[in-house]
């Protein structure tokens, strides 16, 4: 990396976004972080902000005039803010359209007019709906959208491709499976540890307890993003534009983990399964990544499913704080 | 069909969509056409004017109340408004998100609140990018978008088979090859005519000519898209959610089909190629769909690619005020 490159990071404050941040920081780049604390968390730039290098603006990516400002004198954009919310999409069904697509192009359209080309952006595994191919490569059958979240962020990615194509923009899309550890603030193990803290004798599982999910700890996600955006050039499916899974080589089944879980909080409850495949209505029963692209780039995770989930668990239980936070 | 069937079309005024009221309207159907006359042609609802099962409302699909008000009493929607123009999607960035992906999020929220959960949905072969596999299957390796047409064409799929999902709709997704035939109204064959009436000695062709298309009979899409509604259930990828190519079983040059053009004015020209692969920026090279799976409703095309342009340069001569009319 060149010295004294500077990125704008949006979703600067959240789960991803906030570690991404302190690994620019830690590498040698200068950071704006753009964040408007809908869900982000200000704890997790408490260390950041301390540093000379990092700049906070607070303000929506919705906003023309903030991400015109936020964008100006990058090099590299880390779009990483997002409305992550799957499973409720159907309650709010213009949030995922908004927050994840139009947002986007509000983006590109700020990089475009400050003439900067390169973006890094989270997308997700759920775009791949019910994938007919597992481990589902990054070039599998065209998938079904199942979840307003999965075409969100599949619609994200075609306007980012069609900029690289059309105005020149250089851009590696993740897919990531489910990310846990430091800073995790939503999904399974949330749920199941703050049911745990409520009724430790007993815990409800939605579904059957047979999903299978692949789980990810951020730090091995991180370091794949940087793989990706700085050495993966060659591996790129069009000269400017890279699609790349990150997920573990191996799944665990929602029953597996919920164990994991109780166990690391010393516990022994009943498990209660709702039953059916999914656990609710755009849930992708099997969730399991092919990451041959991305190890190409002589990247691998450094962890087990279990060990990243059980590192979650101990993170949570030294941060109950963000129990209470997000509701 | 249920006697007394009433539908909604949207760009009813269009290309596509005029010929659709036209075609539901001799069918038995009772049509509601809406249409902001944007691109539209007055002319080209004369006739369904004159029928008493039809209401035309002069609208905007981003008009809430509008929509509310289109939707209601329909058992089926046929959403065939767009922002068709592919070729200069670059020069107006926001217009295919806004008019092709935010709108048809208004018509799904409308129809919902209305409780008509039919949805027939004209896609685009521009979604399938450059494609690897060629003819191009509907589960095709998942395709990278090269134009920002193709990309708001591909999210609109994405919200349709979420409301499939999520919401109990039932839909109909259709990806055309180039559509020709009476009420053409852009595309090469437009564009070569108005140049051979402006200069019949010479043609300029942008690309090399090589670039490969396959086209598609207004009359014959429409039949392709009734089989696929009314007796295609068994086909559906998902249980409510149909994805159809339609296209014909060959394809052209855009050389091939200069000739055809200028032999049906009469006209021999010199042909100029300005050269290159692609016509322009996004211009897919090479579109041939594979319709295996719409053929196996027992539809096919009653006519040739050069029957199919050679009509269409015939309706353009008898029509010729639509050349004024497009610029």
């Amino acid at each position: 990396m060149p010295v004294q490159q500077k990125a704008l990071v949006t979703g600067a404050a959240g789960f991803v976004g906030s570690n991404l941040v302190d690994h620019l920081l830690e590498t040698g780049w200068e950071v704006v972080a753009l964040d408007n604390f809908s869900s982000g968390q200000r704890e997790f730039l408490v260390d950041a902000a301390r540093h000379p290098q990092f700049k906070l603006i607070e303000g929506d990516v919705l906003d023309r005039p903030t991400l015109d400002r936020a964008v100006q004198g990058c090099q590299w954009v880390f779009h990483f803010s997002a409305n992550a919310d799957v499973r409720f999409g159907l309650n709010h069904p213009f949030r995922d359209l908004e927050q994840n697509t139009i947002a986007t192009y509000h983006l590109l359209e700020a990089m475009r007019a400050q003439n900067v080309k390169n973006i890094a952006f989270s997308s997700t595994s759920a775009m791949y709906g019910e994938a007919e191919v597992i481990p589902t490569p990054e070039n599998c059958p065209l998938p079904i959208q199942t979840s307003l979240y999965g075409a969100s962020k599949l619609a994200a990615e075609g306007l980012i491709s069609s900029y690289a194509e059309g105005f020149g923009f250089n851009a590696c899309v993740f897919r990531f499976a489910s990310v846990v550890g430091k800073r995790y603030t939503h999904g399974h193990i949330f749920d199941f540890y703050k049911k745990l803290k409520a009724n430790p004798r007993e815990l409800e599982i939605l579904g059957d307890g047979t999903q299978k999910k692949s789980y990810l700890d951020v730090k091995d996600c991180l370091r794949g993003i940087m793989k990706a955006c700085f050495e993966g050039q060659a591996k790129y499916e069009r000269p400017r534009y890279g699609v790349f899974n990150l997920g573990t080589t191996t799944y665990c089944q929602v029953s597996e983990s919920a164990g994991w879980i109780s166990s690391e909080m010393g516990l022994e409850p009943k498990l209660n399964y709702t039953g059916g495949r999914q656990g609710w209505i755009g849930d992708n029963p099997f969730i399991y990544l092919d990451t041959k692209k991305i190890k190409s780039l002589n990247w691998d995770t450094s962890m087990s499913i279990e060990q990243a989930i059980r590192g979650t668990v101990r993170w949570l239980a030294q941060n109950e704080w963000i129990l209470e936070r997000r509701q």
